[in-house]
């Protein structure tokens, strides 16, 4: 129940860094004072140490576990009207501990609540870094060095992670996280099959093959719906399904009107959903600037690569040919970023009122510009390049400027006429190669080598640092000083590779051999930075990846056209004995039409696959879901229980009298069974019209007369078995009237 | 509360029609004695009277309120369980009629479930014409007939329902057939506008005009989007949204293992899924059954057909034509019925577990085979006729048989060469007037008229019949003879309908006007029907139309696909000035990578769109969102409220002492406030010490050490304000060291 500590965090729950501002000490000072009062109001302690020069650090945990067993309880009935939880909490807050233990994450978010919440929601309303808290730096909980170090060595170790090391995965940095690794983890182990199916195409088929290409399609298709079923799956068993409800409100956004809601009669901020419309529309202006932005960068550099790789042949060529590169990696990173802050302005002023809904937003926009500056070059030179180089390059004419310096005449720089160029066959498999390897080296050595080695100055200057806040507070936990990681930007990169295999690999099949070897280190680089690089996480709840998820569908299905168009444009290319290139350069005649058809075919065929696919996921059972069905039957069953509804139908005599007055009647008249028949054509009438007169109910005299014939169940029967017998009879029994 | 009868039904709820067996006398008798009894024990009072010859007529209506007061109050818990139902019903059974009374249709339906309902869940698990209840023909309620007229001669005055006619018929026939009612009712208003455009571009574009193509495609998406954000709007407003997640278990299901369910520990019947995906893998079969059946029918009758009326031209040529006509009026139906009940059989053998899933499997086997009856000619006109007629028609040779006894010689039944052969360019426009404008009066002929006609006949029969039945037992109101209609049967025609207007209304522009003429006369086509000729249906309750739906997008999309063809193809051929036809009959010369390309770009801006119009009709609000989401907050927020759970943050000093024995501590503290720096420093050793041997708290002696620095919020407070000052200070300040 109580947390177990790390050996060198103290019982520490959470640090907040103060930063003061140097240029106004008077108001860092209220600030700090403030800070101070609304953590001890929500029910948190403080331990204030001094941080760097700037800075100091406050040190929180949990006034005790009352006051946490209380906000853990209120959380968990939350969850439970929201529909997260299908058991309600029993008990009152102080048994809410003991039921059922805090993981870390849990008591993390708890506690980060606490300190971030708004304060109508019981929370202390800190906002790092804006309005009134700016001097706030950041709010994070400490690392768990222990644990880390054995993540490290552990998965170090083994190939695969078990569905246990998810599970404590989750139970530390909480379920964004875990959902993560998960992904990673079922991404790894389904790119067994095509990297050794990639390997035997490439040994027996070569490059371009159609039948890796089908199959890839097939396997990128498979991958997408069984995670999609493997998320549900997980949210179960990690007890977050649904958690996606629970809509945290974004901080600025800002409501236009205020109306008056009809059924709590409170007056709700809102926002028109035709004025966020329309400002939705400026994503159409967005989009064209990203195409037209980075679509000219790339082009223009792609075009002079081309034109000095393949027209110009003079001096310092090979020097020259990285001119381009250069061109590229200085201009696309600070576009990128420019049309990313452009993105985020775009997606506040589009003013979402729940955070999810604003990064969904957030996301689709990042993948438009991801997905620009990750595939345009190899688009380019599949679609543009080899088809049409022939009719294009002479145009390059108008590079030839940027080498003049270096040129010794116009014959070096004078662009070949269409019959005398001819395109370079390898340009294609090249790119795939540098995508496929050496930008997955360069990236992990810029994303987790580079970072190791800064950290590692970094590290002396904080110890010198720590030295000296040693002296004014004693033994303070060190916490870390970098961002937290985002997994974000994790998800991000996977997508992107996914991409790589889903729109390409058919150009070289060993593609999935080099991202499966790259994902396995992937993972423990991730670790790592997860664990020592980074500062430790606020956890936080998700019951799926997120918005990528729809990036992968559309990769899936994008797949399907690139590959079907790969494969028809460049088959046989890569086999010598069928001549190789045609005289032009180009693979082979490509017919318009055919090549037409083949997507066609290939994009519905996928479609068609891909419901057949998704239905016969749906229709599998899980234990999970079993689960979750029995759970809620049993809470529905129980209630009714409680509420004395849950009769079934008990045969009349065993005790169901009080269920209906007619079948008692017919009970009580059981004993004295005189001739009902007979008696109702005698007295029928007097009793009628006594019954009317009795009778207080609101019956029309019609129909009291017509339910006054049979009273009881007894006399139904009765007057029905006189009636059967009048009717007709075939067989031996015959027609029998009265 | 209680219900207004109708002046003629005499307060009678449902009736049960028994038909006797006449080769089992005895049997027929017993299981009459044993219906008599099960409907008394679940709380209904019974009258009978004789039918027909052969039957009775048990008429029934709730023992008295009580019973069905417990009833509802248990159904409409059971709603609340399962999320239909925002708020939880209050107060007991007796009072649940009170509070919220019941519609016909909920009334109707709890009588049906009373009746029909299983044991266990309180019915009396009548099951008509099956197993133990094989002579129950039926349960059926009565006709309200003053509502009846009433809604005839209002609908037949006015264009269109408003939304209380629409709330009116959902009350009387229940949610199903009121949402096939409001479809109906959206469908025909949101027809305005192609009628006018399409009116507009025949009388200005003539046929297959690329921009009334381009219209119609987006009106069929805005069209459908509009609809399910509609469903969406009505299930909220009838309060039946989530109702289909309340599964009713099919009877016919058969487990083939029972497993042992580990939550509730009890023995549920199971049928793996495994085994039902290979049994649902023989729709691929079917399927093709289907095709390769209805296929080889039509295209022999269709190729039949032009062979008589393009190549025969022999003595009675205009009788002939009519002979593939009258092969296909006979052959159609009972294939299209055999294929139907094979459909039948496998769903059956499919065995789901809920009547829903076995509903969706059907219709969907059933869409296949109406899509292949519907449009299968339609389509070899136009992309087989057209485009390879004068390569196909002299293959028709093999026909000629069929006019054998007619020809005179052989020159009249010998196919033209491909040069001498021209297509007939009026055929797809012929064609396309027939599914728009003759079939439609056929139909309403054949299924309201026709059926009045033989009810009339049918009327005098009953009347006779009651007049004997009379005689026997008084007053009794006339149950209706004929089936119930079935909504789905309405849906799967205005379903096919929509196809048309989809696919191919750019043949003819005039098409949706002829629709919207022939929609009006529907609705009250229908409404006649459901009111006069039918008995009236049992009320059922749906939060959509079901598996439509999905009918109504995937013809919208391939209208996408089939409308730019057919532009393509067509454009100008019905221009006279452009040449119309090319001198083979063929529109013009049709490029394979162009009509593709056309294809292409049609399907994946259709896409794009419909993409755009599902996130535009998401992010509009509406008044019943809102409204739904205030109830679940004010549900949340009253139950936190009693749970003693929903406390903001309060100031320090105002009643939060309690909170947190921090905070209480520093108040006490804050009237002696002595110097708790020095303090600190002073007394620091001793007091951990004193503290260490006092607490028996778990903490591990570091841990204590380090949060006893400062035991108040006053105490941190104190001390950062002196660590503040040993910070950095830059500007006029300067640094100020202790």
């Amino acid at each position: 129940m109580t947390k177990e500590p790390g050996l060198s965090n103290l019982d520490v729950d959470y640090v907040v860094s103060y930063r003061v501002d140097s240029k106004d000490k008077e108001g860092s000072i209220r600030q700090f004072k403030e800070l101070i009062r609304v953590l001890a109001e929500v029910g948190l302690t403080s331990e204030v140490r001094t941080g760097d020069d700037t800075s100091l650090l406050v040190f929180v945990k949990a006034a005790d576990e009352d006051v946490l067993a209380k906000v853990v309880h209120r959380s968990r009935m939350k969850d439970w009207l929201y529909g997260v939880r299908q058991i309600q909490p029993v008990g009152d807050a102080a048994t809410a501990l003991t039921n059922d233990p805090l993981t870390d994450a849990e008591r993390h978010r708890q506690i980060y609540h606490m300190i971030t919440g708004l304060r109508e929601d019981g929370g202390a309303g800190i906002t790092p870094e804006s309005g009134r808290w700016k001097n706030v730096e950041s709010v994070f909980p400490l690392h768990d060095h222990a644990r880390n170090k054995k993540w490290l060595l552990d998965f170090a170790k083994k190939t695969f992670l078990t569905p246990h090391d998810l599970d404590d995965i989750k139970d530390a940095v909480g379920e964004k996280i875990g959902f993560y690794y998960a992904f990673l983890q079922s991404y790894f182990t389904f790119m067994i099959f095509p990297a050794a199916f990639g390997f035997s195409c490439w040994v027996l088929l070569g490059n371009f093959s159609a039948i890796y290409g089908i199959v890839n399609v097939v396997w990128c298709l498979v991958f997408v719906e069984y995670w999609k079923r493997q998320e549900q799956e997980l949210s179960i068993r990690w007890g977050v399904k649904n958690v996606s409800v629970i809509q945290e409100k974004r901080r600025d956004f800002k409501p236009d009107t205020m109306i008056r809601d009809t059924v709590t009669g409170e007056d709700v901020p809102h926002f028109s959903g035709k004025k966020r419309l329309q400002r939705q529309l400026l994503q159409i202006p967005l989009a064209i600037l990203c195409v037209v932005g980075l679509g000219t960068i790339i082009v223009t550099c792609y075009s002079i690569e081309i034109f000095i790789s393949e027209v110009y042949n003079g001096p310092f060529k090979s020097v020259l040919t990285f001119t381009p590169v250069v061109l590229l990696t200085l201009s696309i990173p600070p576009t990128s970023t420019f049309l990313t802050s452009f993105a985020e302005k775009l997606t506040a002023y589009e003013n979402y009122e729940t955070q999810d809904a604003h990064d969904k937003a957030m996301t689709s926009k990042v993948f438009v510009i991801n997905f620009l500056t990750s595939y345009t070059a190899i688009f380019l030179t599949a679609f543009v390049y080899v088809p049409f180089a022939t009719i294009l390059v002479p145009y390059l004419d108008v590079f030839s400027l940027t080498v003049k310096p270096f040129a010794e005449n116009d014959a070096q720089t004078r662009a070949p006429t269409s019959e005398s160029f001819s395109i370079n066959p390898n340009r294609l498999k090249n790119q795939m190669i540098y995508f496929a390897v050496t930008a997955q080296v360069v990236n992990f050595a810029t994303e987790t080598i580079l970072p190791l080695v800064t950290q590692k100055g970094k590290q002396k200057y904080n110890e010198m640092q720590a030295s000296r806040a040693e002296r004014h507070g004693g033994t303070s936990p060190t916490p870390d000083a970098n961002d937290t990681p985002e997994e974000r930007d994790f998800l991000r990169r996977m997508c992107i590779q996914f991409g790589y295999l889903s729109l390409f690999s058919s150009v070289w099949p060993l593609t999935p051999v080099s991202y499966f070897i790259n994902n396995w280190i992937e993972l423990r680089g991730d670790t790592f930075k997860l664990t020592t690089e980074c500062r430790r996480p606020n956890p936080e709840r998700a019951d799926s990846i997120g918005p990528w998820l729809s990036s992968l569908e559309f990769l899936a299905w994008l797949g399907s056209v690139t590959t079907a168009a790969v494969c028809y444009m460049f088959s046989g290319s890569d086999d010598p004995e069928k001549g190789g290139l045609g005289p032009d350069g180009r693979p082979h005649q490509i017919k318009g039409w055919a090549l037409l058809l083949c997507i066609f075919f290939s994009e519905h065929i996928f479609l068609v696959a891909r419901l057949a696919v998704r239905t016969a996921f749906s229709k599998l059972d899980s234990v999970n879901l079993r689960k979750e069905r029995s759970e809620r039957f049993m809470v529905r069953r129980k209630y009714l229980e409680e509420a004395g509804l849950s009769d079934a139908v008990k045969p009349l005599g065993s005790g169901n009298e009080k269920l209906s007055t007619n079948a008692t009647r017919a009970l009580i008249d059981e004993k004295g069974d005189a001739d009902v028949l007979g008696d109702i054509t005698r007295s029928s009438l007097e009793e009628d019209a006594r019954q009317e007169s009795l009778t207080e109910d609101n019956m029309e005299p019609a129909a009291r007369r017509f339910w006054g014939r049979q009273r009881t169940w007894r006399e139904s029967e009765k007057v029905g078995l006189h009636l059967l017998e009048e009717l007709e009879w075939g067989g031996a029994e015959g027609k029998k009237s009265k």
